[in-house]
């Protein structure tokens, strides 16, 4: 591995401080001349028709300006409705938008909405999965409630099945969990009377697919909407386009800036959470360990709208292991709630809780060393995944030699002889690459300005700092990131899939090389001198070793104000490999339980995860730490409840039950293991994701570990758990 | 000449029909939360010293939240004071800004500034060249009201004077006038307490030097601080960084976002007008009409600071005109008045005035066709400059041609026959070339984006996308040109010097060659064809003549979000040739004049140019007619006058004279001649500037064609050309 001056240092978050003082500005915190604040009326029924609406009174209101309803609005959709605009004649899950009132300020918007007369004729609901999988339910959408994609398979799991010496079978439940970031959604849009597009000021994971979505519905091109991304106060999968192209149309509408910042109670009602699923897994395998059949039905609830997790969540349960005979099928089920939306590697959390059970399950079973039969059985360099691509090397066996040197690990028996658990799961985190794209300047104080279009969910930036200062040759505080708007940067992909540090930062090093090349010539031509002898020190450019007639940074830059140097310019345009960079990340737990009331305490939670290459270790580990309580959030805590009839139980913080300090476990340790990827510059791997996935399995394991029962639902709630121990 | 599909056709600005219906917005529509109204207290004297300053009954009135004056600004002054922050113990021109009151309204700032109490004591001060120079006058600064720069001298003045058969000489004098934008200055800065920077919104011709004069004041890197240029309500050569540091020094000190627009008293106050100048000047010349010497003493009164205006002035004098034997000084002169700044073509009407009516009175004393006296003596490609530099290939051929041909010239004497006098005048602009920057990406809708860093105050970005449409192979339609900020576009010039379209134009046209070579990449490899072979017809990519498997230029750019592409950004960095690309500018007016009332009526203003190419031929036309109505302000109107305390007499548009639509010339003809400029990316010249130049001594010529009269004095008012022809 080459040695790096910068990388691998641990660094400050560029916007650390800015965010613990409040001196960062929000979209919240943005106001246009002449603004109307928008609120959301929101359907109290899961399904009904909607008979009739009376704005009289609510128009009335001093401050109410205008109020639009799905008939409002129906004529100025281009393409196509959709569950995100207003609800036009029925309503599909509770919260859903069936109006907008635009006022002076929030709180008369709050009073049009509080004044606005809906009558509505309720329509039976279906609000589970048994429930919307019964015969004659009554159907969320007309296509049928349910419906079964292609299935994943490999082998032939009938001779799999007939080769096994123990067959292991579960059904697995997660619920519904929500990002709950400490932001809502919030967007502000400013129409162009002129061009009929729009300006949106939007807290976005992808500043550029809010671009093209709200282009489609004003039936402009996308050039003529320009979204300026706002600094994020958490993303975690849930910052995508929801509500941007209704406010938009809103905006056109008046004629006026329009601005929707969600409460909590509507980010908890009217977002995209992750999908209930069910997992039904059968897993067969030999003696020694060797699995080799699998089977799988997964039934992902996806709310009101279909969606592309069902497939993703068959695939991973296809790809997690090599073994030879697999038949997984995934169903997407529609119900009478919110469409779900990605959160932190989606799905997987119920991935690894399904088949690290049943394969903790077989080791216990044979007495295997459960971390020996893992790490026998999971994919490796080359391995053919169901669609054909193969698994690229990872890291796999350096978090096994950590997991299984760790004294939480070598103690274990000895915990239990203490009554504490000590559970263990392992993931792997599949991680595209993808073209980047990222442009740097130099300025005149000698500090490198780089340009890059993708938004900023996890640290990123500060990375990029890094790797920009690592390459150029100075230091990363003169490094300036700046995420440009959708007007002023080139084409870019999302903040997803722990994608960004790989493949923007690729575009970060060649830009960075790039300008420098461009430096170092004029440096050759200034002191007439070869440019191979040039060198950058200290901010200056030298010829190698003589010091004494350096030239400032700084001073090369306003050299290109004038002839006749061109300005300095890098560039990074990247392509991809087409190959993946898989993350493995590896999780211990150790736990205690009151047998009395079924609570489960989390005392340790080590994690360890291949990062590649660390380029900000802090970062890294600040990743790590927070997948790892989000991860006992899922175990433990957390869900959305509906009752029979789709109303939300849990639509506050004061409902919904998430880890807070004293909750989380008293230590969280975090281990890197550095594996570079083959496929990726510098050999960086993700970071965002892989961590929340293994918590869950590892405190079941755990459990099952202490108490000798399987839980088979999330969260384990201490009546779960109370329940289970009583059935043993 | 290369034939151009979209260059050379008139086009419609992209920004007119916002601009007309009142939908863009500029800085003064900016509301940020929390937004602090500024007002400047201004001194009502030219010279005196500030005794007291008592803000207690301002501080008292509601909504007035701070009051700033020099001694609080002191301590936080980085690096030096200088007269556009806040005075400091003593003021030294009218206007000067005192203190700066912040308030929650403009309103309550404006009564703050109302009752702040502040006593001066008064001293004498200098109004004039005369009593700057006098002996004993006060002292405008310690270093002394005058100096006198390094002379233009071209051969031996004195053998040149021999030589000659006829001397003329006559003293020259222009007033102060005011670029008197529609829009006065403006900004908004808010404070980023983290960095100890600021973002900083402008209406501005030069976001970077706002960015560097700011971090200069604030004592923080360039990088720290971010320009954003807003739209501008016109420009003029007045729109460079005047308050931008003492607004972002306050916000930083108030913690809050500080908005301060001019009133138009304060922008007539105390911004940056042209200089008054005196020329006294001596030019000899054969009896054929060959000049062969010239003499001049320039005196530029530029107010309460120096300037590089003087040295500027003296540079024209020298260099219009190819006279062997030269001496040309230009002295600096203090007064207490506003410091100067540029307006369009600096000092270049006053230049012209002088030399051109004392070529003329040369013609007419020998009997010789103005014209052709002109053309004789003019410069000449090769010809050396003062400075050594050399005169590159102009148009003035060509002008000279377009300007004899015409009407109004060719039936000048019938004219004077029927009491209408004609003159002409001829100018040269140095435009100079520059390093130019440019990027561009592809939309998924097919659109080109260009982003560059310069203002646009003359209609350049719709060139600019004519110019990367054209070699693009798309139409100006489907090109958007953004302005970028300081901290998304890599560090640009100003715009000015009419130089924008000239070198950015070249970057413009290197970005748009590099994005195409980038698209026709991806489609060779699409359709497994040659590079050569791929051609953009009609918004697609085919294989040249097989339109039937013909990609949209946006699906292109869809697949550049996937493998293998990467991202299309082109790229234009640009270096100069160092050589100038001069404009020649002529202008032929035909008067009529009123005896009794000495009152001077243009009846046609014919105004000839060199663009060069014209990229926008309607744009070219526009931007010379209204230098051409510019120029009849100076001929005819305009001026700043001030009485002998120092007070300003004209410090509303009631009483500053500009021309209205009835007064200016009822048939303005615009001619644009092409005669492609040697060192210029498509040959093409700057345009802006050079139309101003000319007119008021067309105008003085025309009145000494009629009335036998010369008029040294601009504005030529009815009063002073009474006075000469009772003079005569």
């Amino acid at each position: 591995m080459a040695t790096f001056k910068h990388i691998g240092q641990d660094n400050r978050l560029a916007d650390g401080q800015a965010k613990i003082t409040g001196a960062l500005r929000f979209v919240a915190d943005l106001h246009l001349r002449g603004t109307l604040h928008a609120r959301l009326v929101q359907s109290p029924y899961a399904h009904a028709t909607i008979q009739q609406i009376d704005k009289t009174a609510a128009l009335a209101l001093p401050g109410v300006v205008a109020i639009l309803t799905g008939a409002d609005i129906k004529p100025h959709i281009h393409d196509k409705s959709d569950l995100r605009l207003l609800a036009i004649e029925k309503v599909t899950f509770m919260g859903q938008a069936v109006a907008l009132v635009l006022a002076e300020s929030e709180a008369a918007a709050q009073d049009g909405a509080d004044h606005l007369i809906i009558e509505y004729a309720e329509l039976p609901a279906v609000m589970t999965l048994d429930a919307a999988m019964a015969e004659d339910a009554p159907l969320v959408n007309e296509k049928g409630n349910s419906r079964t994609g292609k299935p994943d398979t490999r082998g032939d799991i009938q001779v799999g099945f007939a080769e096994a010496d123990i067959i292991v079978e579960r059904t697995f439940e997660t619920p519904i969990v929500h990002q709950n970031s400490l932001e809502t959604h919030g967007m502000v849009v400013q129409p162009d009377p002129i061009s009929g597009g729009v300006t949106v000021w939007s807290a976005t994971q992808a500043p550029f697919d809010v671009r093209s979505e709200v282009a489609e519905l004003l039936g402009v091109p996308e050039s003529d909407v320009r979204v300026i991304p706002t600094p994020l106060g958490g993303g975690f999968g849930g910052k995508f386009p929801i509500y941007e192209p209704l406010i938009a149309l809103a905006a056109r509408m008046v004629g006026a800036p329009v601005r929707l910042i969600l409460s909590r109670s509507e980010e908890l009602q009217a977002t995209n959470p992750a999908p209930a699923i069910r997992v039904h897994a059968k897993m067969g395998a030999k003696k020694d360990g060797t699995l080799v059949a699998l089977s799988a039905e997964a039934y992902i609830d996806t709310g009101a709208s279909r969606s592309w997790l069902p497939s993703f969540t068959g695939w991973q349960l296809a790809n997690q292991y090599r073994i030879p005979h697999v038949h997984v099928t995934a169903t997407n089920v529609l119900t009478h709630k919110p469409p779900s939306g990605s959160y932190r590697a989606p799905c997987s959390p119920t991935v690894i809780f399904a088949l690290d059970t049943l394969l903790d399950e077989i080791a216990t079973h044979f007495d295997l060393d459960p971390l020996a039969v893992r790490q026998k059985n999971f994919m490796r360099e080359g391995d053919v995944l169901t669609d054909g691509e193969r698994y690229s090397l990872s890291g796999a066996d350096a978090v096994f030699a950590a997991l299984a040197q760790h004294p939480v690990w070598q103690q274990r028996e000895a915990s239990k002889a203490h009554g504490r658990g000590v559970g263990m799961a392992v993931a792997t985190w599949m991680v595209g690459t993808q073209p980047g794209m990222a442009n740097c300047g130099l300025n005149r104080d000698g500090k490198l300005q780089l340009n890059v279009g993708v938004a900023d969910v996890s640290g990123v930036s500060t990375a990029f700092a890094m790797m920009a200062a690592e390459t150029f040759g100075i230091s990363p505080d003169d490094v300036r990131v700046v995420i440009t708007d959708t007007a002023s940067g080139a084409l870019s992909g999302m903040a997803a899939g722990s994608m960004t540090t790989l493949n923007t930062g690729a575009a970060v090093i060649q830009a960075a090389a790039d300008a420098k090349q461009q430096v170092l010539e004029i440096a050759a031509r200034e002191f007439e001198a070869a440019i191979e002898d040039i060198e950058i020190v200290n901010g200056s450019v030298q010829v190698r070793g003589v010091p004494d007639k350096a030239i400032a940074l700084g001073e090369i830059a306003s050299k290109t104000l004038g002839s006749p140097y061109a300005p300095i310019l890098g560039r990074g345009r990247t392509v991809s490999s087409g190959e993946n960079a898989p993350v493995v990340c590896g999780q211990l737990a150790e736990i205690e339980l009151d047998a009395e009331t079924g609570a489960v305490r989390v005392l340790q939670l080590v994690i360890v995860q291949d990062a590649g290459v660390a380029i900000n270790p802090a970062s890294v580990r600040g990743q790590m730490a927070g997948g790892g309580v989000q991860g006992l959030g899922w175990a433990l805590y957390e869900q959305l409840l509906y009752d029979d009839g789709g109303q939300l139980l849990t639509g506050s913080w004061m409902d919904y039950a998430m880890p807070h300090s004293t909750q989380t476990a008293p230590h969280i340790e975090t281990i890197i293991v550095e594996v570079p990827a083959a496929n990726s510059t510098l050999g960086v791997r993700g970071v965002g994701e892989p961590p929340v996935i293994p918590t869950a399995a590892a405190v079941a394991n755990a459990v099952a570990h202490l108490a000798g029962v399987r839980l088979t639902e999330l969260p384990m709630t201490p009546v779960r758990v109370y329940q289970a121990l009583q059935a043993q």
